[in-house]
Order: structure tokens, then sequence, then C-alpha cells
């Protein structure tokens, strides 16, 4: 997919830091890749089709950051559509699996149906042999000893090997178009069943930002299986955040790094704080003002929020 | 739409509150309304959906409650999708334009390029007649004196009947087929054009219950315009807490009633708590526990997600 | 999910024929099935829908035919939306792989994270170990011979024996819970790497009318993977049939069994026609009319249809 | 939003005549606008697309062309959502209304709960001021006389400048900020509903490639209604052409200019075809090959395609 790259002339919106990226391959896991084959605007797109809305607005960039924030927090999710992103990646079919259930999303996998598929397969690190978690039913708890660690991964190599050698079998062929001796010369669509859900596959995909960070918010989540963790990271970490920084900002402040209270916990929150400022002697919002370097507009907003749920005299 | 009821046998998934509803009229504004069509599905079905996705799970209603707050808590939506809910709605053409945003439903409107509307338009009550926020800039602020209030409301009168008056001018014939001296015969399509916003439209809309929550977490809020939190209130408190009341209790919880704390935000009320903890005199989870009822899961899981935020020691 | 059937009461609309098909298994390959759990709407609901837009129609059944091939016809598409059919799913993987990219549907997949999948694997019959097509890249031609082919499927029943093996020693367990001697007990998202493409997992699937005869027009296609034809003529032939016999027809008359020409191949033909009619002794538009009993308005619909591509003469 | 144009330098893909038209307003209608904001893709990003799932094909451009009509032919539209549109429009709210039913799409809308909207409305020229039609429930027939079609524009010109008289009074201030003289201050979310549906909003619109074609075939054809035909038209034969030559030659050969027979039809079509060739002395096949020049292949492809549906003697 990388084509060699070309210089070229436009007037549309462009992200510097992610243009140069255009191309390069992001590996992930043992065979798996990122590349970014395309994108359409940057911060100042998701800002200019806000203001169509508002139609009010300041310019400089701290007024940006400001409106992103804004826009983030209040979940005006729609300036966000109007950026996309454009990638080609290579994953386990196993993790494409779950990637493919977010379906807004546009999508160009390469078909086994067509193609032959290629000897690759993942196999994963000792560092990432665990054991199913005893409390939690969907994750895993501590890691494998490393002599059984190592067991599981001569295991699952053989059983890709012996897998991959059956495909072929079957094909009558192999990924480079070399007949295989006493092959079946069965159709490739049928074929492919052979193959365990290690094995690589590819695809294009493109998404708009909302639905990206949508996705980051789910999948770059520690509960999320590591595997697609993977490449939520490098999509999050080296991916959107020079695409389209303020957004990225905007998106840990009010979206990655924030914290969900119950209304039943907000509650009791409320209480707490409502109880500790009551004490006087113990808490002073004006040390936490100068520690955390916050601004009057936020204390007065806090405390509005907290009142909210507690009996209104935070 | 309202056709007589009718009772049928059926094997399918029942909600016997809702059944009950269909066809009954739910006034809303002046001369709106919601009314129930039909639906699918029931809290056993988004229990069940669910299960086949853990295959794990009891059996008892209390469970059932524990599961869907679950689900509800850690945004695993789709059992949500499970249940549908059809629904005709009367509601003012400006109120029509906000609600189409929603674009994951399905619509039948009715055509003013078939069909001659009715002289049905919206006018405020003197209590919504209310002023621009000045601190709000899509908001409302005080009200108009009652007297001013008044005059609004007959200047709107006289305006839609006017553009009434000139919409079957247009169209050479009224509402009910009857013609119109010196009318125009201009086509439909047309004529409907001269009809200002707060005329009323018909639809029949059909939407899942996760993408309803979501219009209901967007639409009930007290930053939504009022005349589509009308709606959006009847169809929270009179129909989904009915037709789903235990996926209801999970929604006001987890979302209508949860707080979002940014992550300075989770930062400074954890340092709060933090401190006033320490302090040891001031606080006493003990007796929050009692006087809320607390579970001690529910306290351990709290005090764990507050540790997350500060120095680990709540 | 076949719960045991229950008789209840609704005011909903009902199609007793799939009533009667709720919970009943259609089996599909060697392993898999659909079974209707539930459905929302039938053929009134979608005349319903569709006379909200115009308001004006008639009440005969022959009417309601007429106004589902009128809107079929011309693509108005959202009154097919206004039915929802529920589904559960067993399948191969790649066959759920295929399904899958079916974006507008709602699904709820049994998870290899949180459940151990059963031994159930598909092998293709005789009758369906065909060798890849020579004229067609994404095809099957010739069956492979009857030796070939019961050496393919002992082939791809050992290889699945194995998989399942090595899959239960990683996990350490069965899938009713049984201990595996030596087993590694490797979490369970890890595990299920081992698997081929050919072991059966479970859904729920729900989808609109619209969208299931989108699906069906796709995959129940001569050019779609035969397996998952297999289960769209399931569904065409034995559910959609039975729930919305009207539409149904419709659809095949409109949608299914119609031709579409290219831009040039209708000129093509137009010319061809335009020919035989100008000849006058050859064709006799009465004798196919009386042998087809064609309506006249069929005839005069036709004949301007075709005279737009050709020189307007037909 | 036609901020000026400053040219930068990107690796990504580039459609020159597209990129050229950015910023340029194609008007539309008496006061409406369209503007490219901004593109992704090309005609070789769609190709690209569909390689990565055939992992085959040629390089050439007249090969390009063939994919793509391959492509468009046989549906396979997933290629084509890999390029993204993203433009300004300024048109009137009935038609937006009409606009936004296509929800495949992100829009951010002008919000007149923020802002006060501009007095522009529109009036249809004369010669647009058709009767309802006779024939057709949703249509036009014919035009109006002169002198009434005259009379119709003053009456809109009227109703339109009393209604955002009346809108601007309520507000108590205009659309450029300035005081209104005993204007009731209203909120902006209220005071809008006084305007008709033929003022003007604006809103930012961005598409994929696919879906937006979709939107071409319904929107462009001749049963639009022509006041959304006109912005589809600019959109078809201004920026398509220009951004995509090659899809666009493919969308009108096997979508745009297709003729759809239905079952029947086909049939009808198909016995007549046969009666003629049957014939012998009427119909030539080399003479049509000839005279429309068309290729071996295009002949035997008709050929059969016409033989599915008569006795297969083509």
């Amino acid at each position: 997919m990388t084509e060699e790259k070309e210089e070229r002339i436009t007037t549309r919106a462009v992200s510097q830091h992610l243009d140069g990226l255009i191309g390069v391959k992001h590996p992930v896991l043992d065979h798996g890749h990122i590349i970014v084959l395309d994108y359409m605007g940057n911060d100042d797109s998701i800002v200019q089709a806000a203001r169509t809305s508002y139609k009010k607005g300041t310019k400089t960039v701290s007024d940006n950051q400001g409106l992103l924030n804004y826009l983030m927090k209040n979940r005006h999710t729609t300036p966000f559509e109007m950026c996309e992103l454009k990638i080609h990646v290579k994953l386990p079919i196993f993790v494409a699996r779950q990637w493919i259930r977010h379906r807004t999303a546009n999508v160009n996998e390469m078909s086994a149906r067509y193609s032959v598929l290629s000897k690759e397969f993942y196999i994963p690190k000792i560092a990432h042999c665990a054991a199913q978690s005893t409390t939690n039913k969907q994750g895993r708890g501590a890691l494998l000893e490393h002599r059984q660690a190592e067991e599981v991964r001569q295991q699952l190599i053989a059983a890709s090997e012996r897998g991959y050698e059956l495909y072929t079998l079957l094909l009558g062929e192999d990924d480079e178009g070399n007949e295989v001796k006493d092959g079946y010369g069965l159709a490739r669509e049928l074929s492919r069943m052979a193959l365990p859900l290690n094995f690589y596959t590819e695809w294009v995909w493109k998404v708009d930002l909302h639905n990206l960070l949508h996705f980051l918010g789910l999948r770059a989540d520690p509960h999320a299986q590591y595997e697609i963790r993977a490449y939520a990271n490098i999509l999050m970490d080296e991916i959107v955040s020079k695409w389209v920084p303020q957004a990225y900002q905007a998106f840990i402040q009010h979206r990655y790094g924030a914290m969900t209270l119950s209304q039943t916990e907000a509650q009791v929150v409320c209480e707490i704080i409502h109880r500790a400022v009551g004490a006087g002697t113990v808490f002073d919002w004006d040390a936490v003002k100068t520690e955390y370097k916050l601004s009057d507009r936020f204390v007065t907003d806090l405390k509005k929020k907290l009142s909210l749920y507690g009996d209104g005299h935070v």
C-alpha cells in the first residue's frame, strides 16, 4: 500500500505532522501494522464546522482549544465527524472480528475468496501469555510460568504451520502461485476454512474522527483485549495526537481521562465533600486552586456541579 | 393511526404495560401527540441477548436488574439495540428539524408534496415565552412580562393564520379538498413554502432502545429546547419506564442521573476526598454507608475508583 | 434460545404465519440453524407507514399489493424499514465474517472471551467440494472427483479435531467445564486463536425488512458463496415469504427477479425491439399480451420505457 | 466559508480538477450555493481500495475504468466509500428537509438557536411556477399562466417580508445585531418559528462517494422536486464529474443511465427479442454490433443475460 511518496500541491486543509506520516509503517504485534493512507481535515476543520453552527467564536489558537474542549465536554459530536482518517491495517483475524463490530466506518478487506493468504500468524510473546482471570470473566489474570508460556507458543506455532500446510494442500498452490504437490485445487473460498483465527488479514479502514475517538474510548481501555489495544494505542498516541493535537487534548481531558459517577456514587461523593468542606478546618478550596493552578471559572463550575447532587452548600 | 384495538394471540415477548398503551394518545404541546404503534421486546429480551454473549448469568429478577445495570454502566450497548419502539408523532416542523438529526432511526413523514397540511400550528403558552438568555447563547432566560408574552402569542397566531390562508390560496384548495376562490392551483410541493416553521407535521418514527436512550439523554436534558424536551419527557416517563422498567432504572442510575468529571475535575475531587478522609475525625465511611444503605461492594468499588485519581489512600 | 412456547395476548400487529414459526429451528449446513426469536410488523405495517406519507390509498388487499409493488419499484424504501426481524443464527465463523459486513443491523454474538466454544465445525458435503473456478476469480468451478472430495473432508475433519484438542489443552478445560489433563489454563481470549475458521459461532441478529431484503439481494444471489447462500435461501423462502407475503412478491418481481440493463445495453435492446416491431409481420404486441396475461397499463408503461432509449417508435 | 486560498504541500492523493474548485461558489436557485470545502481521494483511491480486496488487477488507466465499471455494475460499493466530499451548502429550509433524509452523511447546520437568520428567501422563477400534476400525486404539471405566476411570486415575496419583519420584532434585533424598535427580546429558538419554509439555511455536509452517488440517483432524477434537483445537478455535473471522472462514467453507464426491468418486463422483452432473432431476416446482431461499436464480450454477455429470461435461444 505504501506507494512512493510524491509531493503535490493542494489548497485543502493540511495537518503537517500527519502528512509527514503518510505511508509510514507503524509495526503492531509480531507481523501487524498500521499505515496512514490519507486523511481529511485538521483541528481547524472541526472548529470551522462548529462555527457554521454557532456563527460566533474567536480566532486565536487558545480559543480553538477552548471551543474544542467545550464541544467534547458537552457531547456536541458532529463537528468531529468532519475529519476522516484512512489507514491500512494488518491484523490477526480474531482481532479483525472485534474491530469490525464498529459499524460506522468503511472497510475493504482482502478477500480470501480471491486471494491466497500469506503464511503469517500471530504468536503472543511470553509476556502476554496470561491465565484466565479468576475475577473477570472476560479478562486475563496472572502470567503463565515461563516454561508453560514457551510450550503454549510452540504448540501454537506448530498448529499454525500445520494449518497453513493443509490450506495450501487444499488449494493446490501457495501464496506465490507455486503448485503444491498432490494438491486438491479446492476453491479458495473453501480452502480458507482450514486456517486458524491467528492468521493475519489486511484491510483499508476509513473512519471519521468522532467514531475513531469512540473506538479508542472502548479499545484503548484497559478492559479491551491486549491485542486490539495494541492497535488502539498506536492510533491514539502516534496518529491522532499528531493529526489533531487540540482535539486529542480535549479527548484526554473530557473523555479518555474523565470519570463517570453513577447517580448514587455522585450523591455519596457530594456528601463526603460537603462534610469535608463543612468542617472548615480540614479543607481549603484556595489551597487546591493554587496547587492545581485552577481558574476561577473552573472552581465555580465544579462547585456548582457538586452542589447539584449534595445539599447545595459546597 | 389509532385503529380500533383488537386482541390477538402471539408467542412473542410481551410488555404488558406498554401493550396496554398501544393506540393511546399522549398529548404534547398544544396540538401534538405521541402514540405508541408497536414495539418489540422487553427487559427480558435485553437480558437474553446479553446472555447470548456471556452464556452465563442467573435467572431471578433481581439478577436481571444487576445485569442491566452492569451493561449500562460498562457501555455494553448492543443488547439494548434488541428492542424496538414505533411511535406516531405529531410535532411542529421546527421540532422535527431537531429530532431528525438523530440518524439511527426509521422515519416516514407525511409528505406535503402529496398531501395538504392541516391548519394546526404551535403557539407557546405564556409560561414558555422567555427572553434570550444573556449567559447561554442558545437558551432561554427570564420570562417575558405577561402583557408582552400575550402580544407575542397574538402576533404568532395572526401570522400563522395569514400563512395558512396564503397556503390554501396558492393551492386553490384546503385540506379537505374544498376549492378556494381565486386560488392558483400551484403544486403542493411549492405551495408549502408559504407555511411558517410552527406548523405541525406528522411521522412514524421507529428506533431501537439504545438509540432511544441516547436521544433521551440529549433531548430530555435541561439544555434541550423546551419544545423537544416536552416530547422526550413523555417518552421517558410515560413510555420507556413502562415498557422496560428495569432498563429504565439502569438508565437513570448510570446515564441520566450520572455525573461525569473531567480528568482535572476528577483529580481535584479525589484530592478533596483524600484530605477529608485523611483528617480522620471529619469523615466516616461507615456513617455514609449506613445512611445511604450502600453495599460493601459499592463502597469498595467507589474507593477504588476514587483512589485511581488520587494518591491511592482513600 | 428456544424457550418453551407460551401464548400471550397483544394488541400489536401480528403475522400469524411467522408467529407460528417462533422458536422453530431451521437447520442450515451440517450444524447450523436459523431460529426466529421475534418480529415486529407485517404487510399492513408497511402499507400503513407509506400511507402516513401519502395520506391517500385504498384499503383492499389487492390495492395493498399494488402499493407494495409501487414502493418497491420506485425504491421508496423507508416503509419497509418499519418491520423488524430478530433471529438466532448458528453459523461457521468464515460465514459470520461475510455476514457481519452488513452494517445496518444489530448483533449480539457469543463471545469466546467469556465462553468456551463447543466442538462443532463445518465440513462441506461431497456435493459442495468444488474446484476453484477458472473463469471467476472468486467462485467455484467443477466438483472435485468423489475420492478427492472425500479426502478433502477427512483432512478437514482431522484438522478440526486437532484444532479443538489444542484449544481445550490451552484452556485447561472443555466446553462443559471439565478439566483437561496437563492443560495450560491460558485465557479464553487467547486460546480461541487455535480454532480454524470452520468452527461454529452463534449470534442474535436483528434487522429491518429493507436491509434484510438488501442482504437477500446480495447473499441469495448465485454469485454469493454457497455457505452463506444456504442461510439467505432459508430466510427468503421459509421466513420472509411467510412473514410478509405481499412485500415478498414485490421483492421477487421488482428486485430479486428484475434485470438491470446498462445504458448501452438498454440502447441496444431498444434498437433490436424497434427493428422487430418495425418489421411488422414478425412481432405482435397483442399476441404477447394475451400469452403473458398483461394489463393495458403494463403494456403502455413498457412501451414508454423502451421508447425512452430508442427512437420513440416502439 | 471561502477563506483565502493558500497552496500547501501534501503527499496525499489529489484530484487536480477538484482542488482547483475548492472555495469556488456554484450558485443554485436565487440565493443558494454549493462550495467545495474539502475532499479525500480520487479515482485511484477507489481502485486501490478494490485491489486490497482482489490483490489482482492491472495498472493502466483503461484498466482502471474497466475495474470501476465492474465494481459499479456488480454493486461492489465499498471501494466507493473510500472517497469523501465536504461542501458548504446554502439552501431553502424545505429543501434541507428533503436532503437531511439521507442519513449516512455528516452535517453541521447553522443553528437558529444561536444565530439570527438573514433576510434571504427563495422565490421560484416564473418558469418554475407549475400547477399540481393531475397524473402524478407528488409532481408538477403545466406551468401557470405568466400573470398568475407573477402574482404567486408577489404574494410569496410579501409574505416572506412580513415573516422576517415579525421574526426581528420578536427577537428585538436584526441579523446584524441592530436593535429593533418595540421588539420583544424573545429567545431565538422561539422567534424562528415565525419564518416560512422558503427561508435559506446553511450547512456543512460531508458524505462518502457511494452515498453521494446514491443521493444523486434519487435527487438528480426527474421525479425529484425541481429545487433539490438543482443542487443535485450541480453536484453531478460540476463537481463529481471533475473530482472522479472515471467513477462518474461508470455511474452514468451502470446506474444513472441504466434501465431496470421487472421480472415480467424482462420476460416480455426477452420473448420479443427471441422472436425477432428467430425470424432471422429481420434482425442482425452483426449490424447492431458495428453500428454501436460493441465488443465481442459485450455481445456475448448481453445475449447470455437475455437468454436467462427467455427460452435460451437468443
